[in-house]
Parts: structure tokens; sequence; C-alpha cells
């Protein structure tokens, strides 16, 4: 049999309910049902409002309303700071482009448009903000390797607002808690409401799947299926909510981390259903699917068949393909990402399926938003083999090929994922098992710092890490101990706390609720007394950890030193400038293993003992390890 | 149980016989029994001659003789365009150094040098050669992807002389071809006599392992233990033997690839026995080994003490380690690896353990080198593990780490023979079997010129390929198509074409002789009546291709495109733009496939049919390919 491609698991779950199903046929042909009502007027204009004093003084408005590309656009009377530079039709008279330069001078308030020369003239007030970000700290605070992030799925956290579990008018009217493909009813209220959960934990940051709305007719939990740039779904919240857990997140220590997809859209998304034009997306005589291998984006030996197919070609039946290379869309997404930020202050985008993106543009996106915030974080999704090509899509140490040279400051690390897993599942041995995360560290020389990637045990889209250590609760404790003290920045599925667990495949079930975040359930996982006391061993255990980290900067910034493993016993260390030094030691062996402390002399040398930080036992031996089998250790040196 | 780390097989064999033998205690203390006769006199001049007219116009000699550290040298009376610029002590009085600079214009024949100021006056005419590879098209002709290599080993390939096979005064006094470790009487003339046949089997370069001596008491038939960097080893031949032998190649058609040591020498080397100084070689307090660990060269977070163990560890207890930051050393190793370029006229260097020396000499020595023959051939052994760490030790597109850059033009592609490894060994998958070797082809954006790496299927120090694929003959003849028509510079160790087998533990019987090599051999497989039917066809099989291969530059630097795996069929083209296209594919699933050929039109359009370069069998439909199950084809398009 061929193995299961590495595709991401949640796409065969997408797949598996269309059947033929009416989104199924979206691939080639718009569903007919969502058209615009023909009655002359502006629907919408793209970006919704936009603010004065940003780094670019030009905004291009995408202008949207039955035959407006009949229409000239003009700015009524005089507005202080603010030209109209130039307008494009589109190949659907439905839109209109429309140039503004908006100077750091322009007056706040509403900008007077009027549409004229088609059926009927038209207005419309413009909102230009005043912005809020600069020089308020708590907003984009950014994420760096001090934070520890919890990444959740909204729909499967908590639902803190039942009101808002089906909104009518949009298209999957039902909630389901016995599908997996299904709306569960989690919300931005339920998140907020456990934000004390979050805190309890040691958690600093929260990374959502997508907040924006997805008016899918299936599978739409997910949120990777955008059908608006601009608005939040509303199973979630109002665009305003968002603001507001934003806000309070802040005011609770802690950051927010928006999750992008720039690759793909939903098929029912305004922009797919009625299209600006043909070149806004990749067309496809008939569906075709990208082949999933990044390894075509930079392969000096590429067939254009397979370069094409990957970048082109579509993530999904129902995720159509915009064409980036077309300055067109690039600037609308280059502006949408401006907007969020600037909008709600959020402090950091994960960038999801990142290498799919046309290369040209993922550059100039990056600039662009990096170029307004320097400050904000960002990681990328790069579900890839191999170093050298993780590195290649982030920050590196690396020349461009093929004119592509990433300015993204981090990556989701894979790599160190296959690394943690095969280290708690395979036996040691000169590059396998525990040898991996020594041999995937050692490559880091290829990034300009990779303190910037994000770490992880599992996510949304793989099997959840307590099965894949066979729910062995030792190799449990040695995989978070790891996610804890190694470079980076600590990323936790939400669940893993409370050893939540299955496979990726074939149901999908690691995209469970939690439990006691939905009424009616039966346990409340976000309480002490609710919690089973092996969930709360593993609570306290990751909780221990996460604090000690929060409270110990040599674990965001210390230097690293690994020792290669030795008969399946890997050390590392990490240290800082002031004297702080912590010792990390797994036993990935079946046994234990007395371990000679003489190696590690260079970095125990002028300190006498240790304590365990999560038992705090006294260590009074730095000579001698007995360190018991499948085990980790992580030890502050005391002098 | 863990598994056994990726050291050289061979390592093993060394130690295996030892026990508790005398050269285990050269790690510590040199014998005894080789020390120089204290009689006063010059015993030897290192370089032993030299040439009027090398770029660097400095020389240093090491004049070598008991006491004559208390000389002083001068030349007497004067020797035009030869000035003595310095001279230097060393710890060990037996040890002189003397600056030499040679002008273009000096003369050629005996430099008069005197030794005043010791026990009584020495003298030594040292000689002054005219250079003979400039000039001299069939001398150091390089290597190129037009080669392929045919890698042996001189002791193991045919006895051609067996009046050498024991030489008075050697440590080895005896022949036993019963054991793999001792010495089994092959040399160089030996080779010589079987020129034709490698012509026959289409090969185009002749790599030995060393022919330097080893005067080592046991397992020294590998060659890996220097004992004299300045000659030849007496059971192949002499000096002039090799001289010869180098010049007979050449005037067949075949070059010479010379095995260079620059990390460690053998323990009976004279520059061990009696060291010039200390610091001449990495000390340590009791015998240390290399951790065997190039990950530590440049692991960010490398202990220093991983890092001192990796370069300064010995390779073995009979193989001292020179400190080749020690610019004596430095220079000693680089003049004489210029020696033996510009003596023999040989084409190109294979460095063994190309990593474990010292960063900053590993560049020093390559910018020599190729400063003064910039056509030489040289690649280095990498052991390594994983695209980018063997892109690092190459000419790559890399910066510099911690200081060190690379200038090598090729290494040994251990990463593309672990990926034939596992194309033909596991099932192909997403990233496993097959796909390997298409993931590893694709991180040659690393490489400066990925042509010029070395591609081989086995080697001495491995498994062999035969043994490897389960003696499986469809699996072999796979092997050895792509072998054969993938970039790079093919190398067959020698015996695969007439299907010898063997793992490389726990016997080491990847080394044995080559049948009809040696006198009373049973079978004489060099000759077609001597071979199997089997054999036979194995035999012309790789004959077939390789001289395929050799007429067709399409091979040597053709474009490569390759398309990615399908249901385990990988199929890649080689073309130029003279209009010629060879199509590969190769089926690694255990069932046929029906293969649609519409992927491939951006390389066939143009082309009606395809010649079989094997069999001669046409093919006439380029649209659909119906490949039987655990096949290789090799086709040559036609318009």
């Amino acid at each position: 049999m061929l193995r299961l491609p590495r595709i991401p698991a949640w796409l065969p779950l997408l797949l598996l309910p269309l059947g033929a199903a009416s989104t199924a046929t979206a691939a080639t042909e718009p569903a007919a049902t969502a058209a615009p009502a023909a009655k002359a007027g502006i629907t919408r204009i793209d970006p919704t409002f936009w603010w004065v004093g940003m780094k670019n003084p030009a905004l291009q408005l995408l202008v949207y309303g039955p035959g407006i590309g009949q229409s000239t656009a003009s700015i009524e009377g005089t507005y202080p700071g603010v030209t109209l530079t130039g307008q494009q039709k589109l190949e659907n008279p439905n839109y209109l482009l429309v140039d503004l330069r908006i100077e750091p001078s322009a007056k706040v308030g509403k900008l007077p448009l009027a549409f004229t020369g088609g059926p009927k003239k038209l207005r419309y007030q413009y909102e230009l903000r005043a912005r809020t970000t600069p020089g308020d700290k708590s907003k984009v605070q950014g994420i760096n390797s001090a934070d520890f992030i919890y990444f959740l799925m909204p729909d499967r956290f908590a639902n803190g607002n039942p009101k808002n579990d089906v909104v009518k008018g949009t298209r999957a009217p039902r909630v389901a808690r016995d599908s997996m493909y299904a709306r569960h009813g989690g919300d931005l209220q339920g998140i907020e409401q456990h934000f004390d959960y979050l805190k309890e934990l040691g958690a600093t940051a929260i990374w959502c799947t997508p907040v924006t709305e997805n008016d899918m007719p299936k599978a739409s939990y997910h949120g990777y299926a955008l059908t608006d740039y601009y608005a939040v779904d509303s199973r979630y919240g109002s665009n305003e909510d968002y603001v507001r857990f934003v806000q309070r997140a802040h005011q609770q220590g802690l950051k927010v981390i928006h999750d992008v997809v720039l690759n793909h859209m939903g098929s029912y998304n305004y922009l797919y259903l009625d299209q600006p034009a043909k070149n806004w997306f990749h067309q496809w005589p008939q569906f075709t699917r990208s082949n999933f291998r990044d390894a075509a984006f930079n392969d000096p030996y590429a067939s254009q068949y397979d370069r094409r197919q990957f970048g082109e070609g579509w993530f999904d039946t129902t995720m159509p393909d915009p064409d980036q290379a077309n300055p067109q869309v690039a600037t609308y997404l280059i502006q949408n990402f401006l907007w969020w930020v600037e909008y709600t202050g959020l402090d950091g985008y994960r960038i999801d399926t990142y290498s799919y993106s046309d290369r040209g543009f993922l550059m100039k996106w990056g600039e662009a938003i990096l170029g307004e915030y320097p400050q904000l974080g960002m990681f990328g999704e790069t579900w890839v083999q191999g170093p050298a090509q993780q590195a290649y899509f982030a920050r590196n140490v690396l020349p461009a090929v093929d004119g592509f040279k990433s300015n993204l400051p981090g990556v989701t690390d894979f790599q160190l994922q296959y690394a943690i897993n095969d280290a708690l599942t395979k036996d040691p041995g000169w590059t396998e098992g525990i040898s991996r995360i020594y041999y995937t560290l050692q490559a880091d020389w290829l990034y300009e710092d990779p303190l910037r990637n994000v770490v992880f045990l599992d996510n949304h889209d793989v099997s959840r890490f307590l099965s894949v250590v066979g729910e062995d609760y030792q190799k449990y404790k040695m995989g978070l101990a790891w996610l804890l003290t190694t470079r980076g920045i600590p990323q936790l599925y939400y669940g893993t706390e409370i050893l939540m667990k299955n496979f990726s495949n074939p149901d999908g079930k690691v995209r469970e609720d939690f439990p006691g975040g939905f009424p009616g359930d039966k346990q409340n996982a976000f309480t002490k007394a609710g919690r089973t006391e092996q969930q709360n061993a593993a609570f306290d255990y990751v909780s221990k950890l996460a604090q000690y980290r929060k409270t110990h900067p040599v674990l965001h910034t210390g230097k690293l030193t690994q020792f290669i493993p030795q008969d399946g016993v890997y050390t590392y260390f990490r240290y800082d400038a002031q004297g702080n030094t912590v010792l990390v030691m797994m036993n990935a062996a079946k046994e234990a293993r007395k371990v000679d402390g003489a190696r590690f002399a260079e970095r125990t040398n002028g300190y006498a003992s240790a304590v365990d930080v999560v038992t705090g036992a006294a260590v009074n031996d730095l000579k001698t390890f007995n360190i018991p089998a499948q085990t980790a250790w992580v030890l502050e040196l005391k002098r």
C-alpha cells in the first residue's frame, strides 16, 4: 500500500460529507444562489474604512455594486489631504477600483465619494479614522520567545453565547455537536470566559483558527474558507466583539494571534461568486487540486507542470485560489491585513499554507505588513520536509532562489515536531529517535533567528500528541518538558493539558470540544474540581513548567548548549549572562541510565547543586546523574 | 537495542583483530621499535624534491636526521633563483625546518644545502625539477560529469606482480587471502593488466583506496593509515611505478583519482614515531576517539566538549590526529598534495573524512591546491546527515558559518546514496521510498554546482548494493540505470558489475577479492567466458548504459527535469539545447503502472517515439506508458 501523503488532515474531512453537493460544483461555476441583487447601489467598499497616517499614503478601494463599473468616481467638493489619483474598470461591471492618496495631514472623518455617469448618481461616505495603534503599547505587542501560545478552535473551545450558535441568513443553519464537520457553537465570548483558565495554565498568547467569516454550507467551523475578508464570523461574534476580545485579552496579559489565509478563500466569498475579473483567480479548464508539494516551489529541476499545479492548483473544490501575482489582488490582500492590525490591535499573524502563495506576492505582503508594523509577530505554516526547506521559507542565511527571499520572521517548526514525535516513539539511534531533536536543532545555523520559530507537539491537522506517544504519560511529560524549555516560541494545542487524545485519521477527532465549554457538558475540565486526577496531574505539570518559564527569561532568550545524545540520553542547557542555568536531561531509553556529568563541566562549573523545577526536589550531585527510563528532568542549577 | 552508529564499517574491522596488540598503545606512546638510528646524517627531507615555477615560490623543507636541529642550514655558494629565507628549530632536535624561496627563473638541478654547527657538517643535494604538468593536456585532466568512476581497493582487485606481495622490512610480512584484515597481494600492475576490462565496462576514471605507504602491522590493506606521505606502498609498486600507472591509464583514456587522507595518519608514520613537536598532534591524556559527529562542526549549539572531541579526537587508536591548525603541519600537508599532482599528473583527489579536519586548514588547503591546479577534480567524503549539512561541506550558496566556507568543488553524495537505498527497499510514500530521490535532488539549490557531486550506490564502507536490495536483480538494474542517468559523476564500486555482494557488518566482506585477479582463482570474471550468465547479464547492462552515457553528453551536462513521484513511479528527463532528450522512468511499486504521458508534455513535445537505450526496443507511444513493476526505463526520445 502507498502511504498517505502529508496533506492537512482536515482536507479529507472537508471532502467526506460533500459527495455531489452543490459546493462541489463551485469549483468551476459560482453558485448562482448568492448573486448580488441587480438594484443599482453600492453594496460595499473594501477596505470598509481606513485610517489617516498610514506609512503608505496610497489606498485602493474596491467598490462593489451592480453596474458600478459604468460610473466615474470623484470626491465631492474638496476634502483636506485626500486626492483621487486614479480609477480602473474591471472585466466585471459590478466593480470599480478607485485609487486615493491620503496625506498624513488628511482630515479624519467621512470622505464624500460620488459615482456619476452610470444609470444614477451614487454617493458614499467613506470613513477615515484616526489611528489608535501608534503610541499604544497595549496594542500590536508582537510575539516572541517569552510567549507561550495556546492554540484553539473557537467553534470547539467554549460556547459563551448560545444565541449566536445559529445566525439567520448563514448557509449552515444548524449546530450539531455530534458531527465533526458541523458547527458546535463555540465563540469569542466563550474564550473570554476562560481567560482565567488560560492564565492559570501559564499561556501568554491565544491563537485561534481564523475568526473571519466562513459562510460556507458545510464544514465551515475550521475557518480556512474565508467568505468575507472584512468580517468576523457572526457565529463567533461581531467585528466589534472581536475588537473588545483583543482589548480584554490584553488587559488580562494575553496576546492575540490572528490566523491569516492568503492562499485561498471560500467559494462563497463574494469575490468568487461575482468575480471582479477572470484574472483574479487561477482558472483551470476543470477542477485541479494543488499537488501539495512545496518542494516544487524551489526545486531547481521542477517541471513547469508540477510547479504550476503546486502554486495555482486549488487547495480544495471549495477553496478558489486567488492570483496574487495580479497587483489588484495583491493590493486587496495587503490592505486587508493592514486593516486587521490597525482595527483590532492584534499582536501577531500566523499565516496559513505560507508556501502556496505567489513568491513575489509573499515578499511584497511581508514587506508591507512589517513596514507598517515592525513589531508584529509573524510566523508561517511550513508543513515541509527538511530543515533547509523550512528555513527557506523563513528569514534565513540563504540567498534568494529564483528571486524569492523570505522576509517572514518565523515558521511553525514542523521539523522539530517530526523530531519530538520520533524521539518519543522510535528507539534511540545514531540519527533516529531522540537524536532527531539534536540533528534538527543543529540545522539552526540556517535561520536568521531560530528563536522566532513556533515549536509544537501537535496541532489541528495532525494526531494529538498523547495518542502519538501511545497514551504513555511518562512520554507525555517528556514532550511537554521539552516543549517548554527548548528554543523558540512554544505552542500548545487546546486540550493537550487535560490529556485530550485521538488520531487525525480517519475521523478527525482531534478537534473535539473542550469539556466544560458547552451547555450541558457533563464534565468541566476548566476547573480543578471538574478534572480527573490524571487530568489535574497533567494540567499541573504543564502549568508548573509554563509558569516557571514565564518568570525565567533564561528559557526565553538564554543561550542553548546541546550535547550529542548518548545511549538514548539527550542533555541540553539554557543559560544567560546573569548566571542562570537550566539543565534539561531527557532519557528516551527504556532503561534507567547513569550519566557522567563530567562531560557537562563547561556548563555546570561554578554550580554546586540543582533544584527540580517541577517537584522542587534538591539535586545535590552534578557529577553523576541517575535518570530513570523515559524521563525528562528540568533542573535549575544553584551555586 | 540501540542501533549501530554510522561509522565507517572498516573501523570495527581494524579494531577487531588488535586486542591488546602493541599498536593499541601507539595512541599515547610511540612504538619504540621504529625509532631512527642515532647516527648523525640526514635521514630524509620532505618534500623529497620540488619544482621550479610553482605559483607559490615558497617552499618549506622538513629536514629530518639525528640531532639536525643543532645545525644551521645554508646554500653552499650561490644557486640561481633560490634563496634561503629562514629556518626554525623544533621541539624535537631531530628536525629542522628550512624555508626557501624559489624564483620562476631558478635553475633546474641540485640545490646544494649545507648544515653546519652540529657535531659534523652535513651536505644534501636537494633536487629541483622542471615542471611537466603545464601545457601537457594528458596530465591533471580533472574529473567531471562526463566521467564514470570505477572505485577499487588495490589490494583486493588484482595481483599483477606476486613478487611484491611480501616486501622485506615491512611490518606485515605475509599475505593471507583468507583473512579480511590481511594483505591479499593486489597491486598497481594488477590494475594495469585490466585497463581493457575497465574500458569495456565503460569506466573513464579509476579511484583507488590510498596507494600511499601504510606500513602498519595489521589491517594495513585499506590504505587510510599513511606511514609515509611521499611513498607509494611497496606492496603496490614503487613511486616510479605509480607515475607509469598514471601515464598508462591516461594513454588508455582512463583518468586517475588519488585518495587523500588529511585528517589522520598511521601510528607508524615517522612523524608520529618521532614527533617534530607535541603540537604537531592532538594530544590527549588518554586515548580519545572522535565522536564521528560532523554535526558538531557547525552546530550553533555545540558544546566545546563535543566539538573538540569531533575534530581533535582520534579516528582510531592506530590513527594519530595531526593538528592542522599548526601552520607547520598545514604547510607539510599542502606541499605534499601539490607534490603528488605535479609528480604524477593525476587527475583528481578524493578527500577522506573531509569534515574531520581543522576548518581553517581545509580552506587553506583547498585554496593552495586549486590555486595551483584549478582544473584538478576534487571531491570530499561527506558521510553526513541531510542535504544542508552535505552542501555545507561543498561549494555552496551558503554563507560562512563560524568562519568556514568550503571551497571544495564536490562531495561524495551520501544523501543520494541513502535515497536510492530507500527508494529500492522501502514502500513508496509521500516522502519515503522513491520519493527520497525526488526530495534529495530538490535540495540541489544549496550547491554551487551539484554536477560536481559523486553519486554512488555503495562503497568500501557500506553494505554492497546488491545485498541491500535483497539480491533482487530487477532492483539492481533500477539502481544502475539511475546511477548512470541522474545528475553528477557516477561512481561504481568494484565488483558491483559482476554482482559481488555482502554486508559491511559483521565481517566486512564487502572488500573481497575480484575473482580472476589473483593467481589460482577458480573463476576469472574479467572475461566474458569466465563470468556466469547472470554476471554477464549484469556486466552487459552496466556496460551498455555506461558506453551510452560516455557518448551522450546530454547525460553529462544536460539539464534535469524531475516530476513528482506518483504511485511509486518517478520520471525524469535529461535534455540539452541540441534537441537531445533522455527519459528515465522508475517504477518502484510492486505492481505494473499505467502512466499518463500528458503530464510530461513540456519535455516530450516535438518527439514522436523513443528507443530503449538498453534493449534497442522501439517505443512508439509517448502518451501512455505501461511500465512493469520494479523496472527502470532509459529511453532516448526520437523526433
